[in-house]
């Protein structure tokens, strides 16, 4: 061992004690005679001190000690003349007699500080010296705490963890797959997990009874902030449950991890809400429910006046924002602006302002006398001062959607969106199935192994759009950091419901034969969730990304910049997998 | 839930309780007019009880029960007039008043029993059959309470469990890689890791200190009974240590699962043997060492005889086979038709049995008279009654190993490989480097980011050969179950490595320089060490073979023969990947 002691360790009481140390060197002073070398590692930072007078030659080499030096340290714990009460070493200092330098550095390219210099670009080059920085550090360390935890609580209530295969099948379903070329199979390929979802169920055919994995999942999409190629899973499956018992009991997990970690106790149960009333007063299947601003629907108060937009549309609804009836002409105009990017769609914004003095102007006056609008503001529930914000449109959900992104624009203007805070919500009773524009048929909504709500099966075949599925996410703070449903368990539903989405009897077989074989050897009824740990773990550090919870990531063209992956390999690799190469020029 | 007990779980002290019990029909037995149903799942098997005379209905319904129905029964809790010792719940039955079928099941393909008449084919194919049975279901909860005492030996002592990439970039070095094509870099791909190793050396250049991880590997080999092209390693590193500080601590890590998960304590540090002196004794890097039998080398008191075969050998050397002098010809013959397999490759066994009288019989006798042969017997330390077994060679390393072999054979035969006792050792002082007659270079016989000894570095470039490394091989009962290295940390000693295995500096630069690169930035001295998942744990449920502790383990082929992977994928998927098939015919 190089040292006795870790740099984060050393106190008062330890005084007298001869120690060695070794980690990085964070920083070199000289004064007067003395030079002081904090010395870092993971566990904190003690100072050293090497005194001209006593030891000049040792003194000499202490200054020439560059930034990042790894070195090794024996010495005297001795009081300090004046403490630093902002680290718990602060009290102490090492009066070092010996110095030994196990490494030198370069200059690193950008300061390993808190707050540093480097770009995002140069930190991911260089990721190793970025996690050097404790704050990218303590996430990882979160991360780890947390996985820990969730695999504590999880085994005491007998799941095991059960690794399920890497290599698998493509399947046609859901996003696209990162397929491996078979060597020893040529021309065929395995494929990489999106998710354990059959193997685990297969587990449940097999009385495993409580299955969970933390896991990588593999996602060929193109890239945004928050998705990376291959991400982490906490896959959980149970048998003989019900939807309250899964979400029972995975809550208590959630409050578990937060009362640890974050020494947050949610005393209540969490909030449930359909999809549908998470879509009709906050058009989101996953909203932020750390502020209100619910959605007030005033569709039929506004038709018989000359306002054609307002009486042409299936929806006209708005929030009301408390306090901002002062907004500016620039401030209303930013906020048409936001409804009017493409990526929100909407054509116009209707406002109203209710003054202070009780009289209301409107950017619909022409159309709407005072009275119109004070009824309008008794539905808003808005008082003098509040401003009210209205969106119509001739599709509900699409409106609904765009006054939802008004919502969260709000709430980032108004400062409600508090990283520190945490407002839990369970989303249930999904759609079963959504209308797919392009293939012109209906999609699972979740995946075609979630279970239709018993009491809307008689629909499944006459009207599959309302149809309700035994689904559920987990939402906290407008992001969806968990989902999962009932399953089915058994082999006809499963077929009708292969055949709702469009899959002959053939195609189903082909592609998921497996699964309906395992159904008919007696599968148990069984339902499950998986959170995204990224998500969960970004959430709990307070980050807006999960790129810093994760400690190799990947950027958003799917490239590891540090390693330079991916990269060409050889032609005998490609040979052997009897694969060739067929680059369009413009690619090259 | 569909339950309010497991099948394992009442006692006679829950007589007189009304409970609800859920699981699989594991048989229905009828005795007069009393049917009786064993009801399955994870926990146990609980005996239902249906009264004829009390409910006919009900009677006749568990009557018609299936092999592997799943069922949901309620009913009261009894003391069994004939209790059954063998089982938890043996003295209590329920007397079922509600029974009600969750699925129907066809007849299983093999029976669902400790000991099945499924074989290995059917097994894998109903894989999700076979995990019901005990014996494999065993095998998976023992790898879950495995990897779970792991994780918390090790979270205790401050490693990090850190996840790092799997889509990472293919390396020359070592075995052959699973490659992946990049949709987003047409003509690029990833490779799957072989193992983490580069990342955690950069996760301590990070300064992590101490990382761990229980992670997937693959490897694109030619498969065996003990391989599969994923598994999965408990992988660790650590700073600022020396190779007895990695052995020490994983020494109690294996010492605290053996005492936890199998009541065995060792209480004497594991032995250490250099990789010479295993050579030297056991003809083997990984001996078996629940047995003596070790080598004794005689070649320089066989000599100057008329024998030519040992006059002209490099090395004699054999074993002693303790009572084993009454062997027959019959059993000699075998012994010799063992050695001259092409696996073992000898040329000829000599044998030499001292008789229980004192006298000797030896396959040479023509050349050794009784003196030559009593002389070979004191070397061996052999008594009457005993056989000696000895093999000669012109190359002394693969006679030891032939001779390796035949220990094992003989360990065998003699039923001195007992599964219930564990022999640990830590086998070390490898060579740096081994020979490579294909590539004619010497090649790192662990990896090249291995520490050569300090002593040994002044033959680096002058005799490789003679170069040993501060590495170590975890072996239990004849497995190698683990293995490490001290890290090279220093960037020049890496490229001098580099040099001696054949690497240009560009080649170097070109395949590691990012890992040269982080070296430059303050490395700290490390080390570190993995341990194969899946060995450990067949090791523990003694078993031959890893394919019963993986829940979906491929077959020879690479194949899983259960969702039939890996398969043909869609042409669109090809040309998304600018990727074409070059099968040739034969494979077809």
């Amino acid at each position: 061992m190089y040292r006795t002691n870790t740099c984060g360790e050393l106190r008062i009481s330890d005084k007298g004690k001869t120690v060695t140390l070794a980690g990085w060197v964070q920083r070199v002073r000289k004064l007067g005679g003395m030079t002081f070398v904090d010395l870092r590692d993971r566990y904190g930072i003690t100072q050293l001190a090497f005194d001209e007078a006593k030891n000049k030659e040792l003194s000499d080499q202490a200054q020439k000690l560059g930034r990042e030096y790894v070195i090794q340290v024996t010495g005297l714990v001795e009081e300090r003349a004046s403490k630093n009460s902002k680290i718990p070493t602060g009290d102490v200092e090492i009066i070092a007699s010996e110095l030994n330098i196990l490494n030198t550095s370069d200059v690193p390219p950008f300061t390993i500080e808190d707050e540093t210099d480097g770009g995002d670009d140069l930190r991911m080059k260089y990721r190793y010296l970025d996690l050097r920085r404790n704050a990218v550090r303590r996430n990882l360390e979160l991360r780890n705490q947390l996985t820990f935890l969730v695999r504590d609580f999880l085994v005491k209530r007998n799941f095991i963890e059960t690794e399920t295969p890497c290599l698998i099948n493509s399947t046609p379903e859901g996003a696209r797959d990162f397929v491996v070329p078979s060597r020893m199979n040529p021309g065929e390929f395995y494929a990489l997990p999106q998710s354990p979802q059959l193997f685990k169920q297969l587990l449940m055919v097999a009385g495993f009874d409580r299955y969970f994995q933390i896991v990588k999942c593999f996602r060929d999409e193109d890239l945004r902030a928050d998705r990376q190629p291959e991400f982490t899973q906490i896959d959980c499956e149970m048998s003989f449950v019900k939807q309250p018992d899964v979400i029972g009991l995975f809550e208590e997990l959630i409050k578990y991890v937060f009362s640890t970690i974050k020494s947050i106790d949610f005393n209540e149960p969490f909030l449930q809400m359909t999809w549908h009333d998470a879509m009709r007063l906050y058009g989101s299947d996953k909203p932020d429910m750390r502020f209100g601003m619910t959605f007030v629907e005033i569709t039929d108060i506004v038709k018989n006046r000359d306002f054609n937009v307002f009486n042409t549309a299936a929806y006209v609804g708005g929030i009301c924002a408390e306090g901002c009836a002062s907004y500016s002409r620039k401030d209303l105009d930013a906020l048409t602006d936001f409804v009017k990017r493409p990526q929100v769609g909407a054509a116009g914004l209707v406002y109203v302002k209710y003054n202070a003095d009780g009289t209301f102007k409107s950017s619909v006056d022409k159309f709407y006398n005072q009275d119109d609008l004070k009824a309008w503001a008794e539905k808003f529930n808005a008082k003098p001062g509040d401003l009210m914000l209205i969106l119509s449109g001739s599709d509900v959900q699409k409106t609904q959607i765009q006054l939802g992104q008004l919502r969260l624009e709000m709430g980032d203007r108004l400062g409600l969106r508090d990283n520190t805070k945490y407002a839990p919500l369970w989303v249930v009773d999904f759609p079963m199935f959504e209308w797919d524009e392009e293939s012109s048929r209906f999609k699972a909504m979740h995946h075609p192994f979630t279970s239709p709500k018993a009491e809307d099966l008689q629909y499944l075949e006459s009207e599959p759009g309302r149809v309700r599925a035994d689904a559920y996410d987990f939402v906290l703070n407008g992001v969806e950091v968990g989902g999962g449903s009932v399953r089915i368990h058994d082999r006809n539903l499963q077929s009708r419901v292969f055949k709702a989405i469009g899959l002959t009897e053939e195609e189903a077989n082909s592609k998921f034969g497996w699964l309906l074989t395992a159904f008919k050897y007696g599968a148990p009824p069984h339902a499950g969730l998986a959170f995204g740990l990224d998500r969960m773990v970004s959430l709990l550090a307070g980050l807006d990304s999960i790129r810093d919870c994760i400690a190799f990531p990947k950027n958003n063209a799917g490239r590891d910049v540090m390693i330079s992956a991916p990269s060409v390999i050889d032609q005998s690799q490609l040979d052997e997998l009897c694969i060739s190469l067929n680059v369009p020029e413009k690619d090259k």
